[in-house]
């Protein structure tokens, strides 16, 4: 079985359960939109991307199951606002999640206002929009990852490559195939990939809970390695590209993600290894002059301290 | 009470169990050298300078308790030659016993050789030798702090500064003091110190166990961060300089230390900040020419991949 975060199909929704990885391998059933904000606030699903399908997704089921008023289109449409606007409180600070339901609020508003639409028909199309988002994102992964592969491989016209990632971008943050992890899926299926080194992406380990398992799962030659080992690993283990995921790009290219992405960067740059920023348009915020202007998530310190309730530091 | 990872005086040895670190500060005494090579080989006490000195002081005890021959000075000698031997079967890898335990065989066959020497006389002269490496290494680091705080100040006629450390080169990996962290310790008495930041220095979490627990314990301030967020603290903290210890010094100053030091290395370099690096002379081993030479030890896997027995990425 392939590796996903969301399985649908009309009508039915489960999560790979994020947080019992890599120990347990759990699919859970979602089946309203109450359940989704559960999921999406106890981090069982994680990933930008991820989030916004699985809350999107959780209405979809909800107007499937003919759930919400039946009678008047208005009211049908005050409905899905306020089921998105109950979502948008799970995590504040998930954008991708916010910008579809503002699409999707709009675009509900378009469709009731549309002559001779039924309430039946509104549901539907509002469905339909949805089931779109899912199939979008997983072929804008396919896109990115063949794309970045293509480019790399222009540098490197025989043999394979090795490549070093962070963080999880892969299929478990998104719809399928991944962003950073899409493009070493693609080598990899071109037969083009030697290894991928992946960090470990402390303080949350996401390389070594999740990427090192999802590379595993899906017979990636990978290795794990500690994110003080990367520059190491660059000097002496030949690695040609870096690809990371972005959580939010500036109008002049500038971009956040995960803490260390910089210090990765600093040290490709030393050893002249190209440095690769993996992601969707809808990253890209062209409001945003510079990286300068990027809100910086600044989480709480006992996500360093601490470990499953074990304590790795002094108290203070 | 000063923190300290041995107490000694004549005829009394403890050490901090530092595997109950940072939870439990309990010392335990050490009354034979069985007793060090455990505490040696189970990690109790770490750091090759306090390796050594336990080592070492735990033969002195034995000495001094009168264990071992009393009627002849060449079965006397011998007698330390084997124990010195069983020391070393501790840690194999343990550089400075093995240079220490060298010398005093050497100094005990001199001394055992020299005319009119008695069984007493040769104990005690043992045991002064011994004691007198506590000494010698206490100084050392007094002296490695002093000097290390005035080269960085000649850089900051005025103020304090700002230092950023890796792994733990504190009092707890030496007779007292530390060697970087001498220096840090040397600016913060001089009233120099703004502010340390410590790596949490993964696999073995030195930085967050230890060296935090040390500096909190000696109220320096301190901040510890994630190893990735180094080079984002030198940008963004005003970080001035960065200061590590050493396993091995090459004949032409190339570095052997904690995996993270060259990326540390890379990033200073990038940002213009001056890196240093705090080593007594017994550090350098100036019969390899360059640090290609310096055999690196790899470590066992599952110190990245478990934390006291927590699985932290998938098996494989």
């Amino acid at each position: 079985m392939s590796l996903e975060a969301i399985q649908y199909r009309r009508g039915s929704l489960s999560i790979l359960n994020q947080l019992l990885l890599p120990e347990q391998l759990r699919y859970e059933p979602v089946d309203s939109v109450e359940r989704a904000w559960e999921a999406i606030r106890a981090m069982e699903v994680r990933g930008a991307p991820a989030i916004a399908l699985v809350g999107c997704l959780s209405l979809a089921l909800e107007l499937e199951a003919g759930v919400g008023p039946a009678e008047d289109v208005a009211e049908l449409e005050a409905f899905v606002d306020e089921r998105l606007r109950f979502l948008l409180t799970a995590r504040p600070t998930a954008i991708n999640l916010g910008r579809e339901a503002e699409r999707l609020c709009a675009f509900a508003r378009r469709r009731a206002q549309s002559p001779g639409v039924t309430v039946q028909g509104l549901r539907e199309s509002i469905i339909e929009h949805i089931e779109g988002l899912l199939e979008k994102d997983r072929e804008d992964n396919r896109s990115i990852g063949a794309h970045g592969a293509r480019h790399i491989l222009q540098r490197v016209p025989e043999g394979s490559v090795t490549l070093l990632t962070h963080c999880n971008t892969g299929t478990l943050a998104t719809a399928g195939y991944g962003t950073a992890l899409g493009v070493v899926r693609a080598l990899h299926e071109q037969g083009r990939l030697t290894r991928v080194f992946c960090t470990e992406t402390r303080p949350y380990n996401q390389g070594s809970r999740l990427t090192a398992f999802e590379l595993l799962h899906d017979r990636v030659p990978a290795t794990l390695i500690a994110d003080s080992a990367a520059a190491a690993t660059m000097r002496d283990r030949g690695v040609q590209a870096v690809v990371v995921g972005a959580d939010r790009v500036a109008a002049n290219g500038d971009t956040a993600n995960k803490i260390g992405t910089y210090q990765l960067a600093v040290a490709a740059w030393h050893h002249g290894i190209p440095f690769y920023v993996a992601a969707p348009t809808s990253s890209c915020d062209p409001a945003l002059p510079s990286g300068a202007d990027i809100p910086i998530e600044e989480r709480p310190g006992r996500e360093l301290t601490h470990f499953q309730g074990l304590c790795l530091a002094p108290q203070g």
